[in-house]
């Protein structure tokens, strides 16, 4: 029924390699379908100014695609001199999520900050993106918790992300870009381990969307997610086991 | 139960005043609670280069905040030089959100520019500038019509926007500044007057939700979004009579 | 004679709300003829770095106009990423003249920043927002004064702007957009309730200005300042009191 | 009685080396004190885009000080990425001051640049740049009526500019750095050749200044630019035969 | 004797991977070392605008490193707004190497863009860009080659780049980021196939460096670069048979 | 055989006027053949953030053209609200060269700035910055050195730098704009009074060189640097007693 031949409720394939990069605290090269990123997590002992002092930490991150990312090459934005506010919007979103999932005070006061770098962007580069980020900042903090010891484990609970959308009246997950283009809305949802909801963002500015549809979207999602969350876990492995856990 | 006594799904006081404006093609100064936005419409014979010749029109929008609308005094935007993410990620909420409502080919090629500018923010600026920013648009194409003899009216429908949110684990509607602070949930939500979604965008990211909440804050929504174009029908009374009427 | 009736030396008509703004320190809006601006006072207990440690305080403004403010659109600053030369210019103007009146060593460690922006423009905006600004200056320290126990008053005159200039070789006072714009001469003047002159500001580009064309604009001028103060008198009424009384 | 020894209405010494600049249409190092301010004149067969079709030129300058040209070193301009409103204000200012001598028809649709560019301060040196500005052009619209036939000449008068300000309640002309740091009043006055004045710009934010001081400083002015101005004739001899001649 | 045990004219490991990405016209993952550049060559049909209607083509070049491609993570230039000196500098040598070999005419009106972005960087990554970019634009001029008839192929011939430094008085090649540090010349060498130069880039900041030392270095560089280009004819096969062909 | 009836190794007129900035500790305006640049060294007593606590200075180097220092007019990189790589490359190079010959430890927690302004451009503006901002550099020490005891004389050596390139496949020194543009190869080179390279770039992007004409550029090179730094050595005079001295 899709063009590449997937269930509705099918995700594409997913590879995950960890650590491509020797200086990084944690880092992953996540892939899903033919959309790549590479994910990087850099700790560092000190926090933004307006954390100063708290005893709490934080955790950021910054999205960016290559230029030729994408079937023509873009402009890139340190040329342009600023980011666009899709970029911007990305980014912000990313943070967010993870943070939903950080116990900051547990964290102490430094900083995460997790870049996602689109290598190759076939449709659901953001959803990718925080996917993967969690992976390298799980593997940040089992990193650190090697040196310090923390009374509550930051990571507070596993969390992925995947898009849905309608094409052709039918709720679809996980829709590349040629899916995208044509689908009439457009939706990407955050959701925790425990099947909490962080993000559900859906635009219908195509054609706005009734509540059944969104109904329909947000279960087709929410399965995904647990997929994608069961890959994780089996990827993380040992590095995962404290996740959730709070005290020793 | 709420700080200012109101119930769960009890919006704030509503006020607008038409065409507070003399240059512009239209415009409105809506006030919800304290929180008051001055919107223009301005309509221009030409279209961005990505749509020229294509024999159809654009609407996007711009946002600011005055730096004092808050309590305490912001760096305005064009002294630093860039806007800042939470800028762009609302005007283009806005712009998405309004031309969800216009056929853009019945418009032909001319642009309509909606700047919504926050005189003072209590609580729900983007979505206060939403309702505003149709009335302005409608207001402005109603004008448009005496000139120009549209063959299908641009406006396909009404348009509002309202926050939800969740707060001592009940959902509320419509949250001023204060309440916004202490909510565990902050939902934005915009609707057709014919009861369609066109964004719904919800982030925890202090306490991810589950499903039931959010379907609870989207009944609350929806109510509050009705009321809302009931509000601007009253308001528009002929000017908005063509409003979704398609061909004459 | 002039294009709206009025004779040489008439004033528009003008109009004061008081605190309009429920979270400035002072704020008014006023409206001289169709010229309206928001100005806004916000105190802040701080100095800029080249002032620390002297004892003394700051006060300075800043200026924009609302895209819409105009006949036609314009584009934001902010948007733009940079502020035009005539921005800077009357910014810089605006806060020359207030500091003129005010004892920064009597105002203390601490910075008012008057925020002048203009809703809708006809002409004058830069000596409305003068004569604007002055009145949410004096309600700002006449609130400080409540809390705080000047030894001196900081105020030490009052303070309003009026624009001069030479239309069919007649000098005229208070031009509107239209008279503006076919003045050959465009001359903005300061002055202090005292009648002394804090700036002299006069452009002949279109068409050089003899001696006695300079000294007739500067006598209306003059008068038109001097009934411009008077109106200040009797909007702040009380608040106003010890504006010049130095010590109490 | 100054601290130089000079009188009251007594000018700094004054030299110019004409087209130093083997490129420029023009050029002129003008020395007043030890302000010295290298002028260059370029014309471009093409003008702005807002004058395009219209059939006259345009005439602008802008300026700026080597970072050294004062006692401490200042920051480039093109290093901060952005102008300084007061460079902004300066040219704006030495642009308009020349437009007012310059009859852009006659003058054809070509652009003549001015750049001012002061490699030692001293005080003046905005005054000093329309000075020698002017020359500059003179220069090169009497090179360009060797190639060009000019029915009426573009340039109308003359035109100079000097500095006034009050010190120790006496009006003095030309001040240097340190007078200047020390007037009471801060005023620039632009003048033609035929004694009619082109920009007057004064202000007192150390202290406002009475009628009577304004008055006597604009006689000082008047005589010390019409001193300038024989200074120029002087130098530009046979080459600004034609200026202020209009038709052959 | 090498930190890495390497002798002075020893490479460093070196891999290339073709066409790693799916919609470039070339790509080329290169690793020489632990330092791993993706080169990208996007072809558009178009120059820029200093080359119009010449009937010739551009060959240009960008450089980024990732942010977290070093030991500790760097701002990213498109958050600060500006490319640094060193980009800048980078990507305007990379771009001018490349064009040595090219013959633009030959090229015909097209641009051919390379983009070299750093996923890890260990010393050489300038070095590494070029020898790697020259294969990406090898590839993309190849495949242009199936579409378009080239009288002249214009590719004129290989190219390749390394390092060479003086560490401890002996001079070495392709210093990794340890050697880099520690080296007291810093030079980067780009060749040709047929063995001329097209840069040579020597610093001695910390010391200058002895003529001898000069002519040593070259020597190593020279037969560096005949053993990367060696391995480059090897990596492109048959899609290098025409380099250098001329006419066919 | 040269278009200026030169010969291969010989330099263009040479002119050095000392202190004309009467504000710098050093200044020197320099003038090859017809290129002209004004250099000016200012000290200031604090270091940049990363060296500060260190014991050590710093000397760095910013470059800039007047816009009219070339056949036709550029825009201002203030203007254009960043620096062209142009600009960033040669500053940095300027800075690099001077800190080769600086013992920085011996020149204590201050930096001197070396502003190299060309006035007038007719090639070689890098080098003859180069050359020029040395002995500005040479000035500012010995001025400094009245009134601070250096233990070590922190200028160790003369520097000097030259052009060098290949025209009509004959190597030829410091070559003029005209020759510049039609040079095959353009090569700068910096060397230390006692014969050390400090710089070699050179770069064949028109056509390659082979390693013999890059040991003809290189002897080319070296006899003008030795005859530059002669002449610097005649126009410090004693100003230049101590270079290379080390302790008293």
């Amino acid at each position: 029924m899709r063009s590449d031949g997937r269930q509705q409720g099918e995700l594409r394939s997913f590879a995950i390699a960890l650590n491509p990069n020797k200086y990084a605290e944690g880092s992953v090269l996540i892939e899903v379908g033919n959309t790549k990123v590479l994910c990087t997590a850099s700790v560092e002992e000190r926090v933004p100014p307006f954390l100063k002092g708290q005893g709490k930490g934080w955790v950021t991150a910054e999205y960016a695609m290559l230029p030729r990312a994408t079937h023509t090459r873009n402009h890139r934005e340190s040329a342009k001199g600023k980011l666009t506010g899709r970029t911007m919007e990305i980014q912000r979103l990313i943070g967010r999520a993870l943070r939903s999932v950080v116990d900051l005070h547990a964290l102490g006061e430094r900083t995460i900050t997790l870049d996602c770098d689109v290598l190759q962007a076939d449709g659901g580069t953001r959803t990718t993106s925080i996917t993967g980020a969690f992976i390298a900042l799980a593997l940040a903090i089992h990193k650190l918790s090697g040196t310090i010891t923390f009374e509550k484990y930051p990571l507070t609970d596993y969390l992925a992300s995947v898009s849905v959308g309608v094409i052709q009246n039918q709720p679809v997950v996980d829709l590349n870009y040629e899916e995208d283009s044509k689908a009439k809305v457009d939706m990407n949802v955050v959701m925790t381990g425990a099947g909490a909801f962080v993000e559900v963002q859906g635009t219908g500015e195509e054609a706005p969307f009734t509540r059944q549809e969104l109904d329909r979207m947000l279960s087709l999602a929410e399965a995904g997610i647990q997929e994608l969350i069961a890959r994780q876990k089996e990827a993380l492995g040992q590095a995962g086991a404290r996740i959730g856990g709070g005290g020793q």
